[in-house]
């Protein structure tokens, strides 16, 4: 069904107030959730709101928390995440870098124990939309196996990468897994196969059964070199939010476990003039004219086509299940009382 | 062949030394060359020295430059390269970055018109091997085609990233491109035909020639992830550095033109005790000894090969084609006084 955004939104925003979320909080964890749905990421999108506000009433999300900054240096700043909401802590943690750049140029947040953090697009958008390069990095529960192993022993790893052009700016967001877990459990619900590769099942043995991909493991992008970076970001924000590793990560897809993985977040201030700028934007522009392998798919630059399913669904409203929808109305009906 | 390690060292260093690179860069430069051949990754190896003593011939190298440095911020170190030899402008960077990072915690070192920095693991190792974390990146010639393009339009754009563990660092060094051009050359000279995937002709066709394949492009690794990372390091390098974008550069495998790219040097300070380090420590053993897909394969860590095929190599010697012995010998043998 379509819905307008406006609509949800409010929704979303009045669930979380009603259980105690300030409203500036609410209205950013709302609007994360939103934008991935505009964005048609529906796995980071309106389902997950049902088990966070779960979260919050079993107290495994603290409604008020911002996450607790102690500046290990001048560019750097350990962030104890307090069970806040994800994009709460990161947006604190992010505004608390701003100023610190003016001063250092590059500045590194590292966050333990705060909620999910949703789609990391939104982060480093913002970040280029103040002329600065943005890198994010988060780890999560268990999911991939190594290159040649059999066992979930990796998070999905995802990073996001977002530079100013001067024009749109350039906005990366990948997992390291080569398909996300939400793909394996949409494959599921349809009854359909997977493709051979995608995931073994819990003996390690390649499957492409759906529900026996779901208590094995999906494969790392990209062969050994997609595994060694998912790697790489998995020591990197443990080593340095003192998060805890994949096998031990609890909290991000249960209502039952305290958070305890890790968020990173770099700022580069690239002091770049206007002339590199459109240097940049121009280097952009002929990628996307340079000849495609099949004319009827050009060549996309990460960000494009994010930016028109946006535009798309601002116009035609957000495509959501209706079971999805008819949870956050039941849960509205159940408590319409708004608070703050 | 195989050769001793040492008697190459010397070679290397007195070729250097007779076209004027003082001592201590000249080992460096040849340091640099014989660490990659003793991994087993000639393409970064002495058989691009001769390439090296041309520039350096025909001043599109300078022996003595080490890059000038100007702080744009506390953390944020912009070089100028001066035409320097890559690894002399690297570590000079490095050694100018490690206490600036004492007051910042993460700093960053954007080089451009320096020559070919070599194999990436180096620095990183050396980062490492300091505590800290260490992330390189390069950029290069346009080689590689985009997810869904034809046309060579990027670098192959490598990242390397080093993790202290307390024990053997982490040392991840990959090319954003599904294989290196080296391997396309070697193909070529073994007659070998190419695996279908791995690049397009000069049409933009897909082809298995793989001289055909010499004036035509590379596939980036992993598909549009790959593409999307390997774009991303062409924008924040030549943003950080400005630098040229790969359209444009030129210098790293030629010897008539001054070198054009860029690189990226970030330093950062995981302040981790011993405990966390041991975390990840463990963390790497467990996953050495999961379950692999293939019993005769054990599941591998970054950096772990690396330093196996070293072991065997300082042992057993390098193995080096007589022809790049060859060619050196010669060069030596024309000119036998050494300087400095």
């Amino acid at each position: 069904m379509h819905v307008s955004e406006r609509y949800v939104r409010g929704l979303a925003t009045s669930l979380l107030e009603q259980r105690g979320v300030p409203r500036a909080a609410a209205w950013l964890q709302a609007d994360v959730l939103i934008e991935a749905e505009l964005r048609a990421l529906p796995s980071h999108g309106l389902q997950r709101l049902p088990l966070l506000l779960a979260r919050i009433e079993r107290g495994l999300a603290d409604p008020s928390a911002t996450g607790a900054h102690r500046w290990r240096r001048r560019g750097l700043l350990e962030v104890e995440g307090q069970r806040a909401l994800g994009p709460v802590a990161l947006i604190a943690a992010l505004e608390a870098l701003a100023p610190a750049i003016q001063d250092t140029g590059v500045a590194l947040a590292a966050i333990r124990n705060a909620n999910h953090i949703g789609m990391l697009a939104y982060y480093v958008e913002q970040a280029a939309l103040r002329g600065l390069i943005g890198i994010v990095l988060s780890t999560s529960e268990a999911l991939v196996h190594p290159f040649g192993g059999t066992k979930a022993a990796l998070g999905t790893n995802p990073i996001a990468i977002g530079i100013p052009t001067g024009k749109a700016p350039f906005v990366l967001d990948l997992a390291t897994s080569l398909v996300p877990m939400g793909k394996i459990h949409s494959h599921a619900l349809r009854g359909e196969n997977l493709q051979p590769g995608w995931a073994v099942n819990a003996d390690g043995n390649p499957t492409i059964d759906p529900e026996a991909a779901k208590s094995g493991a999906i494969a790392p992008f990209g062969g050994a070199k997609g595994y060694g970076l998912g790697l790489a970001f998995e020591l990197l924000v443990a080593a340095l939010a003192g998060s805890d590793l994949a096998p031990e990560i609890r909290g991000t897809l249960d209502a039952t476990h305290p958070v305890n993985k890790g968020d990173v977040l770099i700022l580069i201030d690239p002091g770049a003039d206007g002339g590199l700028m459109a240097r940049l934007a121009a280097y952009l522009d002929a990628l996307r004219v340079s000849r495609p392998a099949d004319v009827n798919r050009p060549v996309a630059i990460p960000g494009d086509g994010m930016r028109a399913r946006r535009s798309a669904a601002l116009r035609d409203g957000i495509e959501l299940p209706e079971a999805v929808f008819n949870e956050l109305q039941a849960l509205q009906d159940a408590c319409p009382r708004t608070e703050g």
